[in-house]
């Protein structure tokens, strides 16, 4: 618990780059590309570009037919950029060199040096903007897909925050069967997304409410609420002021848990209680989720970090409470975040193997699970598995 | 009511293009513009262009250095077009020519022949794709300013849709205390977006969720529910398979009144009965109305068509029941959208006078209201006031 969120922030600020890898490194004979391109399935209604294949490349066209230059950039550092070439027809097409992991990708493109969207596709709130998206059809994406099963919902709230002098947004999913059964009272997570992305990423991008819908619709996971709101109290871009280095968690803190939990408890049917409350985040959400839910272990009885740290048996031996209080401790990465098994940390600390915590949690009867989602990185495939995996563990007992 | 939707559609389409006008025309000697920008309050979070004057004035600033030629249109078919000149630091800059109509406006940028959207401002979906907007602050804007009252929740449903093979979405205004108040039951207004817009245009564009609220706190309307649905069931643009000559509204009437209401009845604390159910829409959703409320006047009691037609007394004496059971004929349009008092109607048609079509209902005994807008035109400033004024007359009995 000895970080700051400030170190915290920059780590995951230099990790970000490395999202949307074209991998594995090609082979010495690289395959054909397969021509069964096809629409992504976030482009905006009736486009037909970007598309991508069964192998997982994306193809660009974009229209600029007075252009110099135009390129597709991949991930905040570029790396899985293409550079679009003049068709006849003035269009800028290009294929990624390599395929793209599964699932979703945020992207720009470059036009003679300035940064646009893709006209063809929706957009998604992540690195502190609305960028265009692309997803590459995953083998196990039925588990997110919407179906003909009872939905839940999801409902924007507005609620009061006396501490910042702000109506604040929430997102809050309710499951099926919330409206009519007017007796039953639901387990709360509080889901946090991860840096330069908001309260609308773990509906839009994330899709929490299908992964819900499917779960429940298979009697896999019990119905709980899940809230989603901004992690922010603050302007915390690079270079801004009042930026990461005086980035400072308590004002979210407050947030939190004086303002937003007794919000959602006064106006949802929720179990009130220590032991039907869960925190969890990704990346930057889950380094708030350790800085936030240990210190309120009356408030929290779950714990959940996606991509966003470890909890060392040192860390619970520091937090008063924790051992006794916390029902789950549940860890999550992608498989390429790992090197050797373990987890970048803050700047300036070596890495930590997050299995071997786990597993000393477990050891010591504190109860943790871990989970590492197979060929994909920091991005939102990931999170979605990560999210499907501990959503049947909590509110157990 | 004989008039056939593609003819409909197609004058709105044509009429669409009158939008954000530049106006009024430029007097002999223009008044100097005000240095008083300030970054419009649709921009994304911390950009500071597109910026609005206290005039109305609109100011672009897109950074694109090796571009040949940028150019910001205002509006679907160009006018209100503003070219931009490269600055010194290589940023395209650009101001409109005169001032704008206060509200919202859609635009998009032209780079080097492509189009994309101003990298500053969030993204509305209006003709069929998610285009910037642009907010020229108004005089009253207070009405729909998110303010420190109870505020009500939007909540995004998912419904099954047989007729159509497809789960679809709609989003409902609750009211603030419908969580509290598990006994109350309310009224539905089933309210429609315009062609090319789709389910998310009355809260984003619209802010229908902060003029409820606004208006309830101030005690000015009864609480209730609004139903917002996409009016499309097939692909209705131009060109398009499927596209507007062969558009029929009777798949998206069995939507609305076999599903959709079934639906809303049975999963919200509604008033389930034609007295407490109205049906109203913008443009092409006001057509919508007009075809599909009278044919069911059953289920609906009241209907509002802003800016999208009007109803003579030729029209309610056609139409079995209408005078008996329609308990408000709502009538809206924008200054600007009247040439000598006459609103567009289908094609080949004269042009109706509105206010006198609605002055013979009244005359006649059938309950009518008419209003108009003050210096606006085809756009959603003319329906955010027309939602502030229907309201308080909905459910009154």
């Amino acid at each position: 618990m000895r970080i700051t969120l400030a170190a915290v922030l920059a780590t995951m600020i230099s990790a970000q780059p490395g999202t949307a890898q074209t991998a594995p490194p090609a082979p010495p004979a690289a395959p054909a590309v397969i021509e069964d391109f096809r629409p992504s399935s976030l482009n905006q209604p009736g486009q037909q570009y970007p598309q991508v294949n069964s192998q997982g490349y994306a193809r660009f066209r974009i229209v600029a037919p007075e252009a110099k230059a135009v390129k597709a950039t991949l991930g905040l550092g570029g790396r899985g950029g293409t550079v679009l070439t003049k068709a006849p027809d003035g269009a800028w097409v290009g294929t990624s060199e390599g395929p793209l992991d599964e699932g979703f990708h945020y992207y720009h493109l470059t036009v003679d040096g300035g940064t646009f969207n893709d006209p063809g596709t929706l957009n998604f709130y992540g690195s502190t903007r609305w960028e265009s998206g692309i997803e590459i059809p995953a083998h196990d994406a039925d588990f997110y897909a919407l179906k003909d099963v009872p939905h839940g919902r999801v409902e924007q709230i507005l609620f009061a925050s006396p501490s910042t002098g702000s109506q604040r947004r929430a997102f809050v999913y309710t499951p099926p069967g919330y409206d009519k059964n007017a007796r039953e009272r639901y387990p709360v997570l509080y889901l946090q997304h991860g840096w330069g992305e908001d309260e609308t990423a773990w509906s839009n991008q994330g899709h929490a409410n299908l992964i819900m819908d499917n779960l429940i619709a298979a009697g896999k996971t019990r119905p709980f609420i899940i809230v989603m709101t901004y992690g922010m109290t603050n302007d915390v871009r690079p270079g801004s002021p009042g930026g990461l280095a005086s980035f400072d968690i308590k004002p979210f803190e407050t947030v939190m848990v004086n303002e937003l939990v007794p919000y959602v408890d006064g106006h949802f049917r929720t179990l009130a209680d220590q032991r039907h409350r869960a925190m969890a985040g990704l990346s930057m959400g889950g380094f708030e989720t350790k800085l936030i839910a240990p210190k309120h272990l009356d408030t929290f009885g779950y714990i959940g970090l996606l991509s966003g740290g470890t909890v060392s048996l040192d860390d619970v031996n520091a937090t008063p409470g924790y051992r006794d209080k916390v029902r789950l401790t549940f860890v999550s990465f992608g498989s390429r975040e790992l090197e050797g098994g373990r987890a970048m940390g803050p700047p300036g600390t070596p890495r930590q193997d997050p299995r071997a915590n786990a597993e000393a949690l477990s050891k010591a009867g504190i109860k943790s699970a871990f989970y590492v989602s197979p060929n994909t990185g920091h991005e939102f495939q990931t999170w979605r598995r990560s999210l499907l995996t501990m959503a049947p563990m909590l509110f157990r007992d």
